[in-house]
C-alpha cells in the first residue's frame, strides 16, 4: 500500500496495523527536523541509526532492537531518505525473520524509487547493495510536504530516476516528469515481477554504468548523477548497438547536456570493466546491459529484458562517454 | 521439491536448474567424508565453511563467495546438518539479494526439520536464531545413506523433532515414529502457513522451554535433548493448565524418562525466565506457549496457536521441572 499527498501523517493512520508496540527509525540530521515531532504524533518510540549502510551499521541498528528488547509484535517505522530505508529494511527484514515495517521516505529519489518495491541493500568493500533481500513493507507513506527542506542536489538525483522511467517505460514521463506517474510504472513492473526474474531487470537501465561510476567513484558522487550519465552512456550503447536511432539518442542527450555531470577524477577504464564485473545482472563473468529501443520502451530480449555486450561493441561507447564527460 | 531416498546424488539431478555455475558449501568434518566426492559428482566448486552460525561467519562466508566472484548466476548447494544449513540459507538469501539453493540435510534434524520450511537463522549473543529470514531452498535431497555415518547423540536430536511432531499433529507419529510422515507433516503446516502467523507456530512447542536452556547452558547441551526436555515441560504445563488428561501427560512423560535428561549445571529459574522474555513467540513482554489437549494435537485458540502463559501459571511446572530433572 503506498500513500501519496501531502500533511497526511497523523496517528490514525496506523490503526489497520493494530496494537503493536511502535519504533520509528531516522538518523541525526532527520531527528529534530521531523523524526522526534513523529514518533510523538505516532506514539513511538525513537530510535537514532547512522545513515551509512554497511555490515556494521546493520549489525549496530539490530543490537540496538534487542537492546530495546523488540519483539514480534514491534512495528518498526523507517523515516528518511534511500540509504536509510535500505539499512532499515535489511535489519527489519533479517531481525527475528522479519518485523513489520512502515517507509516513509523523505526525498524524491526514495518516493518514486528506493521506497517502492521490496529491494533492501547495504554496501560492503565488494560493491554496492551486494548484500540485501527482497522484503515489503506493509505501507509506504509518501507525504510531499517532507520535501520542502530537500536540498537541490536531492531534487536531481530523483529527477534522474523519473527520467529513467521514462526511457525504459513511459514516454510520457520523459516528455513531462511526474511523480505519481514514476511511482505507479515502478509498482506496476515490480508487481509483474517482484524478484527480478525478468521486466524489472528493466529498471537497472543507466545503472550498470551508474553504479560501477559510483563504485570508482568510491560512493563520493551522487547516486542520480551516476545514473544520468548512466543513463546517457547505455542510450549511446543501445544506439551503437543499431536499437536506438540517433535522432531519437540526440534528443535524450540534448535533455541530460542540462545535468552538470563529469566522470570522477578517480576514473579509469580499468576500474570501471571491473566494477562491472561485480554487477549483479552478470551472468558468467560477462556483462549484460538494459537496452532501449525508442524513448520509453526497454528491449524485452526473449524475456532477459538485458542482453551481454561484450567488451567489443562496449569499447566505442566508453570512448565516446570519456571524450564528452572528462 | 524434496526427495527422499537412499543412494541417488548424480549430477542429473541438477538438469532442472539449468546451466549455472554451481558452489558446494560444507564444513571440514564433512569435507573428506562426502563434500568432494559429490563436489566432483555435481560438477562444483567446493566451499568450506565453519559450522558455527552467527554474523562473523555469515560474514566469512559471503566474503568468500564474493572473492570466487560468484553471481546470481551461481546456485549453491550446502552440505551439512541444521547448524550448517541456517547458516549457508541465510548467507544464500542475502547474498544479492537471494542465490539459487539446495539443502543436501546430513543428519536425522536437517532432514526432518532444519531443511524445510525456508527458516534460515543465525545466533547471536542476545540468542539463537535471532537474525535470519525466511527463504525456500529450490529442492532438497535427502538421502538417508548420508545418514550412515551419523553419531548417537544426532539421531537423539532428530528424534526428538520427530516425537515433537508426533506430540502437535500425528498421534501415529507418536506411537511408531517415521521420518517420511514426520517431513509430510512439517511440509503441511509450514505449506499453509509459511510466514509464522498462526499455525505454523505449533511446531514450536517444546522450544519455548528447550531455546531457553539452550541459552541457559550457552549452547553446550545438544539441541534435540533440549527440545525432549522442553517438550516433556511444555507437556506438563499443558496438563497443569487444564488442557491435557493426567493419563496421556503420563504416557508421554514415560517415553520421555527414556532419554538421558538432565537440567545443565549452570540452571537459575531467573536465567531461564530470562532467555524465555526473547523468545521470538513473546508479545507485549508476555511469554506465550503452544498447549496441546491430547496427544497429536496443538490446541488452536483462535488461530494463534499459541496462549500466554503467566509466571503464576508457569511456577509449579518450573518447581516439578527442577525435581525432576536437576
Amino acid at each position: 500500500m503506498i500513500l501519496l499527498g501531502r500533511n497526511f501523517l497523523r496517528a490514525g493512520l496506523l490503526k489497520p496495523f493494530g496494537a503493536l508496540r511502535r519504533v520509528l527509525i531516522a538518523d541525526e540530521a532527520l531527528k529534530s527536523l521531523y523524526a522526534e515531532k513523529l514518533a510523538k504524533e505516532f506514539q513511538a518510540e525513537f530510535l537514532l541509526t547512522p545513515n551509512l549502510k554497511s555490515r556494521e551499521t546493520a549489525h549496530d541498528l539490530t543490537d540496538a532492537l534487542f537492546k530495546l528488547g523488540c519483539g514480534r509484535d514491534t512495528l518498526l517505522i523507517a523515516l528518511g531518505g534511500g540509504a536509510a530505508l535500505d539499512l532499515i529494511g535489511f535489519a527489519a527484514s533479517i531481525y527475528m525473520r522479519g518485523l513489520p515495517l512502515i517507509f516513509i521516505p523523505t526525498t524524491l529519489l526514495a518516493m518514486v524509487d528506493a521506497a517502492i518495491g521490496g529491494k533492501t541493500g547495504i554496501d560492503t568493500p565488494h560493491g554496492k547493495n551486494l548484500i540485501g533481500t527482497i522484503y515489503e513493507p506493509k505501507a509506504i507513506f509518501a507525504d510531499l510536504d517532507l520535501l520542502k527542506t530537500l536540498p537541490d542536489k536531492e531534487w536531481v538525483n530523483g529527477f534522474a530516476e523519473i527520467l529513467k522511467m521514462g526511457l525504459i517505460y513511459d514516454a510520457s514521463i520523459w516528455k513531462k516528469p511526474d511523480i505519481l506517474k514514476a511511482i505507479r510504472g515502478k509498482m506496476a513492473i515490480v508487481g509483474k515481477d517482484p524478484r527480478e526474474q525478468g521486466l524489472r531487470r528493466i529498471l537497472n537501465f543507466g545503472h550498470t554504468i551508474g553504479h560501477a561510476l559510483e563504485t570508482v567513484a568510491d560512493y563520493l558522487l551522487p547516486h542520480g548523477a551516476c545514473v544520468a550519465l548512466g543513463c546517457a552512456v547505455e542510450a549511446h550503447l543501445s544506439m551503437r548497438l543499431g536499437f536506438l536511432k540517433a535522432k531519437e539518442f540526440a534528443e535524450i542527450l540534448d535533455l541530460y547536456c542540462r545535468f552538470p555531470l563529469r566522470l570522477p577524477k578517480s576514473y579509469t577504464r580499468a576500474k570501471l570493466l571491473s566494477a562491472m564485473a561485480h554487477d549483479k545482472k552478470s551472468a558468467q563473468g560477462e556483462v549484460r546491459f538494459v537496452l532501449i529501443d525508442r524513448i520509453g520502451h526497454a528491449i524485452p530480449f526473449e524475456g532477459a529484458y538485458c542482453r551481454k555486450v561484450d567488451f567489443s561493441e562496449l569499447e566505442s561507447t566508453l570512448e565516446w562517454m570519456e571524450g564528452v564527460y572528462s
